[in-house]
């Protein structure tokens, strides 16, 4: 059934947030319109700052969000909010915390909430990420919270996406360690240690602090990380963690670095676009048997990997 | 330079060392011979067993690799080592442990051990890895021990390359509940708890089981990763894990997987040879500001990514 996309795209900028929920879905479900409604979402988008929240298991995320979003609600602000549920390739378990605490959002016409899989992209965030965000971005939310929880590269990816990302710690957890392997050092542009109230919080800004002072030297316009303290579930410290925030987005258009990290973005998403219809037509040629007979040949030592892909270049520049 | 490759191939298969690390480099370093090499290979490839080893740093990799290579060189195998340094996309840090233990095979000409830097790909192998191996398969290798730290998704990308992927543990790591995290559970196909005599081995045995049980259902042919105890410092245990790769390796041999395996991984690799070239060539269309320039019309809303991924893909087939 087709829909029509351009009344659609005209319901959700007016607020229906059915509206929404149903173009998040023919994005996420690559449907046949996906292209038309991408394209009748082009001209509409740009205008919501991307906040990028992250952290292992049980440092207070969802809470942490909740709470922002009562912040931002309380200055009139339309808010987003994309849950991304990291999910192991193999088992598909889902380990994202319970959504309960969102729950008091639900039925405020300014809040949109979205949960969104993974479909396999190893610990990653799904691709239809970029799509889902730039519906919620054209629907006139003036703020959207992608949250996921940190595993591996997640925090990485995260970046990728998000004009301002927020990593979250709590005490005790041992996440100074897993911090400085993951590389989280590097993508955060804030850091929040929640559950400062706790024993140990103190130890972990601390070491937040001189693992922040022996990376490399910023030049004196750069951006400095701030580390801030807050207790989610009592609301303490998050109207300034919204402040940070605000502060780091001037910053981004100051510097010119907001530019920078969207048309970056969008040249990452475009080429793996590209990307995605070559493998899509690599794995059709010859009816889809060309790539394994390839391959049955380099195993059978008749030739080597770079001659076969030599072979399946030619092939589909003559398509 | 030009170096004779068919030469250097042929002084590198009767056993010289310094013709194989020569080999290494010139795949290792995309030289414009690389090519010539590859195919120079190709007949000569596919009888070396590929074994990975992974695990946190600490668990005892490096000396398991060493007492392994002579068990291996006890049974008059000629054995190649890969050691693989994960290295931070941002800071650029090696996190692989010290080689000392391995300086006793320095000067044993039947062991060949080479470390190589994974170039910025987050937290995985290098892209030459592949190539690496094809030459010290080539060389004459029975066995090819490939040591990687397991951070994050490493794992998963040595089970890409290996016939038999060996998850090494220790106790009192935590080691558990981060194994179930990064999904290693699916990619061992052989358990070593290293540290057995120390507290708390039983436990880590114990976990893991547990985990096993906990995971899919297996079928009667299948392979049920068997978890084994060493002391590698002591040389204890090493036997039964040779033993185990020995029948690992025959049941991939009977079972059929190894051919499916190898099928899968030449497949990858060959795709992956292919989007690198297109991303070469998308990169240098329009004398390298085409896709900057797309990018510039999605941000001012005038398109969207997959419109300008189609303007990409055009202009690659007019090529």
């Amino acid at each position: 059934m087709s829909t029509d996309v351009a009344a659609l795209v005209g319901r959700a900028r007016d607020g229906d947030h059915r509206s929404v929920a149903r173009l998040i879905s023919l994005v996420e479900s690559a449907s046949p319109q996906l292209r038309e409604v991408m394209a009748a979402l082009a001209s509409h988008t740009g205008r919501a700052q991307i906040v990028g929240l992250t952290g292992s298991p049980g440092v207070g995320k969802s809470t942490t969000t909740s709470v922002l979003i009562s912040a931002y609600r309380s200055d009139g602000k339309r808010v987003g909010v994309l849950a991304v549920d990291p999910t192991s390739p193999f088992s598909g378990g889902a380990l994202l915390g319970d959504r309960v605490r969102m729950q008091e959002h639900a039925t405020d016409p300014g809040v949109y909430i979205r949960s969104m899989g993974t479909r396999g992209h190893l610990g990653g965030l799904s691709w239809a990420a970029p799509q889902a965000l730039r519906v919620l971005d054209a629907a006139g939310c003036d703020v959207v919270l992608v949250e996921t929880v940190g595993v591996g590269q997640a925090e990485v990816e995260i970046a990728s996406l998000a004009d301002t990302t927020v990593v979250m710690l709590a005490p005790g957890m041992g996440d100074g360690i897993q911090a400085a392997k993951a590389g989280i050092l590097e993508v955060a542009d804030i850091f929040v240690v929640n559950k400062a109230d706790r024993d140990g919080a103190t130890q972990t800004v601390r070491d937040l602090k001189s693992m922040l002072t022996l990376g490399e030297k910023r030049g004196p316009d750069a951006w400095t990380p701030p580390i801030l303290s807050t207790v989610a579930s009592r609301e303490e410290g998050i109207a300034e963690v919204a402040a940070e925030i605000d502060r780091h987005r001037d910053w981004l258009q100051s510097s010119g670095e907001l530019e920078a990290r969207r048309r970056g973005r969008v040249v990452d998403e475009i080429e793996m676009l590209v990307v995605a219809a070559v493998r899509e037509q690599m794995g059709d040629l010859r009816g889809g048997t060309m790539l394994e007979e390839l391959a049955d040949k380099v195993l059978a030592g008749d030739t080597d990997p770079y001659a076969a892909a030599d072979q399946i270049i030619a092939k589909l520049e003559e398509a």
